[in-house]
C-alpha cells in the first residue's frame, strides 16, 4: 500500500485522459513528488480502481491517463449510519470509520439533546474520501447534509430496518442484529442519550429495533464502530 | 453523568477518609471548583463507585470522605487486547477504547513491522483511567509495558483463546469468535500487518485463531473496536 492512492471524481477507463486540478496537481507533483511516467491508484467510486500514468506534471495542473483496472468496483452492503454529531475531532472519526466499516451513506441527524456547532457536510465528504484512499476502498460514502431525526424517521422506508442504540435498554429487553436480508441502518444518539419522547417515538416504529452495546458505556464513537461491526457480522459482507 | 469522577488508588468503604494529592487538588478544588461538602463518584477498581464529601480543601492537599456505594463492584469478561502501538494519537485511542470495551488487561506488543516511538506504559495507564473515568466504568484495565510478540506467545496461558486478526485470510479460512467460555485475547497487528514468519507461526498455535474482519481494510484502531465487540457479542457480557 505503499502507491499513492487518489480519488477522482471522473470517469476512468482503458486510456481515459483524467485533467488535474491546481489541489490535486499541488499534491501528486508538489507533496508526493510524483514526476512524469509515475504511476499511481486512482478511484472514483463507480468503475473499480485504476492504475494511472502521470501524462503531464505541472505546478497548477496536470494530466493522468488511465491505464489498467486493478480491482473491479465493489459495493458495501445497504448499511446506513445515521448519527447525532459531537465534537468536531470525533465526528470527523465517526465519518472516517463509517466509511472504513463499509456504510454506503452518513446522515448527520439533529435530535434533541445534539449540542453541536455547524456540521459542515463538504468537510466530512473530504474526511470520508480520505477515509476511502488511506484504506484501500474504491468506494466513497454519501454524505448528507445535516437533517432533524424526527423529520429523517417522518421519511424513513420502512423496508429499511432502523437499529438505533439504546443505553438505557434492560439486557432482556434488547435485539442483536439478526438476519434478515434487508437494508440496515444504525443510529447512534448524542453524548446525551436521547429524550424520553425521541425514545418512545423510536421504539413505536415498526422498522426500529434497539439494540444495546454492553453494560459499559460507550462514547458515540466507539458505539458506532461496535454497532456497524455487529451489522456486517451479521448482515453484512462479514459473515 | 455531569457529577465529577474520579479514580483514586485508595481503600474506599463507608466513611473512610481519602487524603488527595497536589494533582487531584488541583483538578477538583482548582479545575473543577469543588467546594466543602461538595459530593462527587469516586472509585478505585476493585470496591465499586462510591458518593464522596469534600471535607477538606486546600491549593496543594485535601480530603474526601467515602459516603455510600453507589454501584457494586463489576469485572468485565476475561479479555486482553494486545495490539502493535501505532503513531501516537491512534495508540492512546485503542487505549481508550479498550478500556471502554471492557479489556481487562492491554499488553502493548513489539512485533516485526513495528515502526513506533517508545511506549510510555505510564502514560497509557493514565488513558485508561481518563476513559474509566469518563464512561462511569469501575474498573481500569491494566496496561503492560510493551513486550516482544515472540516473548509473549512462548509464555501463553494455552487456556486463553487468541483471536487475531489476519486481513490476509480468505473468506473461507475465517473463524468468527464462536462460544467457547474460556478467556480470550485479540491481537491486532501494525499498520504493515503481520510478517510471513510471524503469520505462519500465528497459525501453528493450538490456542490461537484467525478472523477476518470483512473485505476493507481496516486501521488498527478501528480493527480493535471492531474485533472486541464481535468478542463480547459471542463471548463476553454483550450476549
Amino acid at each position: 500500500m505503499s502507491k499513492v492512492r487518489l480519488f477522482l471524481d471522473h470517469p476512468l477507463a482503458e486510456g481515459q485522459p483524467v485533467p488535474l486540478g491546481a489541489d490535486q496537481a499541488h499534491y501528486l507533483f508538489g507533496v508526493m513528488r510524483l514526476g512524469l511516467g509515475a504511476r499511481l491508484s486512482v478511484f472514483n467510486g463507480r468503475d473499480g480502481e485504476w492504475e494511472a500514468e502521470v501524462a503531464e506534471a505541472g505546478k497548477r495542473a496536470g494530466r493522468l491517463v488511465a491505464r489498467e483496472q486493478t480491482r473491479p468496483q465493489a459495493m458495501p452492503p445497504d448499511l446506513w449510519l445515521l448519527f447525532a454529531p459531537i465534537k468536531k475531532a470525533r465526528t470527523d472519526f465517526i465519518v472516517e470509520k463509517a466509511a472504513e466499516m463499509g456504510c454506503r451513506r452518513i446522515r448527520p441527524v439533529q435530535t434533541e439533546f445534539t449540542n453541536s456547532e455547524r456540521v459542515r457536510a463538504d468537510r466530512l465528504r473530504a474526511h470520508a474520501v480520505e477515509a476511502a484512499e488511506q484504506c484501500g476502498g474504491v468506494f466513497v460514502p454519501e454524505v448528507d447534509e445535516i437533517a432533524r431525526l424526527g423529520d429523517v424517521l417522518a421519511g424513513w422506508d420502512v423496508a429499511r430496518t432502523l437499529w438505533f442504540c439504546d443505553e438505557t435498554l434492560a439486557a432482556a429487553e434488547a435485539s442483536l442484529p439478526a438476519w434478515s436480508g434487508s437494508p440496515g441502518a444504525v443510529l447512534i444518539g448524542p453524548e446525551g442519550g436521547f429524550s424520553d419522547a425521541e425514545r418512545a417515538r423510536l421504539r413505536a416504529l415498526p422498522f426500529a429495533r434497539p439494540i444495546r452495546l454492553g453494560p459499559r458505556i460507550l462514547r458515540a464513537d466507539t458505539a458506532a464502530v461496535a454497532a456497524l461491526a455487529l451489522w456486517q457480522m451479521v448482515e453484512g459482507d462479514w459473515r
